[in-house]
């Protein structure tokens, strides 16, 4: 595998990892009041996109890493419309 | 330009745009404590190596959208720090 492909995938993989620990976070805490709603809405939406970008494609590692984070978009909508 | 390009500069767009609302947000209400310190960690560390990958593929797109969202990250950590 070539170097620009190594990268490419790492930066990938490490994506699907971003809203983790604020997943997380927020679950613990039960707290989210410090939180964008919009943020996550418009992530939620952009993976959506990409996705859809993903399958016209027909490119895997596109749609899995984007279902990951589109998951975890909802995740924290739904955190931030419980916990407030 | 075919719709796959075109969704593609959709995604690619809105993605650079994610983290504003939060950025926004926390610098008004100066308080981070909900905010996963974390989260935007990853993210920069993420973007630095999207943006190596757009050099490496000499693609002004990933570079200029993921430069965005580096500084966006970086504001996001600076507030972080500063506003607990």
């Amino acid at each position: 595998m070539a170097f620009v492909d190594i990268v490419g995938y790492s930066a990938g993989a490490i994506t699907s990892l971003t809203f983790l620990p604020q997943v997380i976070k927020t679950w613990k805490e039960r707290s989210a009041r410090d939180i964008s709603l919009m943020m996550f809405v418009i992530a939620w939406i952009n993976e959506v996109l990409w996705i859809l970008y993903g399958v016209l494609l027909d490119n895997w590692v596109i749609i899995l890493t984007n279902s990951i984070v589109l998951s975890m978009s909802s995740v924290m909508i739904w955190f931030k419309l419980r916990y407030k």
